[in-house]
């Protein structure tokens, strides 16, 4: 099979946000965001960077934009803490790396990846997650520099009207990226504050490899957003390998078929997708999902909600 | 379909530790232990209950139990701390619930029920899990009533050997159980003190869905015990879904296909499995499992390692 050529898609979450309603100014910044997450992604896969370099480039880039859920401008839970959560996989080698219930790094993205390269395990949570981040080089940062005064609006009034748990009409939620480097091989990166108003302890779809995240050079890499819970009792990033890989779909209708199961389950989002053939897919199930994709060669494309042309 | 009637499998987890070098009396414990499982189990199967209430009511029958990796008796990590982890997932709905990191509660598979009677999340970690528990009726405990001598010996020993965190020569890991109730639903259950000397914080596959827990009634119930980042980056008990569901195995050729997707990455371990249909499966790759089996009408087995009769 020859090779594509790099690809890249991200993602800056799904949700129900109308168009009419985000702040003004609002819709710019977040596609200048998804413009400036593609731009570094790509300046590392035209060097010739493997795909595990520039999804975690991608999502630190938006990680540090107060306009996503994820990094600064995450949003808060039930306590007002912030808890970040995030994982990286590589295609290659399936080797994979996690943190949760992180409060006080800028970019989880980055102690996922430790994680990943200290290989001695998969997941962390807590305290020791940063504490390894930290060993890495992964700077501390403080709730002030974390949270923005929006956040904490959001949160009085997801308190307010009685909690939001799975409410995707207040935010969208978590950023991600796929990546097909220059030499076929796959990754994928995934970041989150979570949900407004959750229970302290929450972990999402986010940093559970199978579920939010999933990379195989033989098949597929995934990063999904939406309602978590349905996400992991969907295995949804899992589900997408198995249904390229045992039931002969393509890419898009194994990505339409996986989201299917979410929406049997009660719940809704959507995910970027990419294959080693170069094939991608950022389908969605709700009114929007903010995305950017590139491939070799082509212009890049940026969009938020559907029917846009990108 | 006609209803095969009651199945319950269980396992005290899988590991290279030889007959040989078992403490004395220590096979005859941990046979009791299985026995009393599969007992307890069965007597609310062939009472009419739920396959949830089964693997539930059968797993905290081994948390008890100090010869078993979970709740009393789990071993301890670096920091001489105990971390349990346990999730149970229901067949009928997918519907889960998970605790990760809970460091006093006698019967985490209790607090993950809990999680998922609760159903505003999938997975809570740390103190979150435990008050969720505690709030549904799940009694606290402290470390001496967890702690046992042995692990204390067992850490001591693994720290001055370098570190033990993947070394399943160690200690026989991880408690479940799978089962298929009178009406055809299936569920799962697992839980786990995790590794010997393992860092804190970390998570392995037991309280995570599609790792180390999975249940789908059009599918199989699976419970899998091994090197747990290995089973989290094989998605492993989503994959013998995958396998049974799409690619058209039967259920242990399915078992045996996701166990050596495991082999592949490096890990070893092991799993029980039923499907609605009532067939099991208790495969594993290492020297042993502790694992029980019965079905209706059958005479009840345990065995430790592999050859035994049962």
């Amino acid at each position: 099979m020859s090779t594509p050529g790099p690809a890249l898609v991200v993602h800056g979450g799904a949700g129900h946000v109308a168009r009419d309603r985000m702040e003004p100014g609002g819709a710019e910044r977040v596609r200048e965001g998804l413009r400036a997450a593609l731009a570094r992604g790509l300046a590392l896969l035209e060097a010739g960077a493997p795909a595990l370099d520039a999804v975690c480039e991608a999502v630190a880039e938006l990680e540090a934009r107060p306009e996503f859920n994820a990094g600064r401008g995450a949003v808060l839970a039930r306590d007002g803490s912030v808890q970040l959560s995030a994982s990286v996989m590589r295609g290659a080698d399936r080797a994979a790396g996690a943190v949760a219930h992180v409060c006080d790094l800028l970019h989880p993205v980055r102690a996922a990846r430790a994680v990943l390269a200290d290989g001695r395990a998969v997941l962390l949570v807590g305290e020791a997650a940063s504490a390894l981040g930290r060993a890495a080089g992964v700077p501390p940062a403080s709730p002030d520099e974390l949270i923005i005064p929006r956040r904490r609006a959001d949160l009085e009034r997801a308190l307010r009207d009685g909690g939001a748990e799975l409410d995707l009409d207040a935010d969208h939620g978590t950023v991600g990226a796929v990546a097909c480097d220059a030499r076929g091989r796959l990754a994928a990166a995934t970041s989150t504050g979570g949900l407004t108003g959750q229970l302290p302890g929450r972990v999402g779809d986010s940093p559970l490899i199978g579920a939010g995240t999933w990379a195989d050079d033989g098949s597929v890499a995934v990063s999904a957003t939406g309602t978590g819970e349905v996400f992991i009792r969907a295995a949804f990033a899992h589900q997408v390998d198995a249904l390229l890989r045992h039931a002969g779909l393509d890419l898009a209708s194994a990505c339409d078929r996986a989201l299917e199961e979410v929406t049997r389950l009660g719940g809704r989002g959507g995910c970027v997708a990419v294959t080693p053939a170069g094939d991608i897919a950022l389908p969605f199930t709700t009114r929007g999902m903010y995305r950017g994709w590139a491939r070799a060669g082509e212009a890049r494309h940026v969009a938020l909600f559907a029917g846009d042309p990108g």
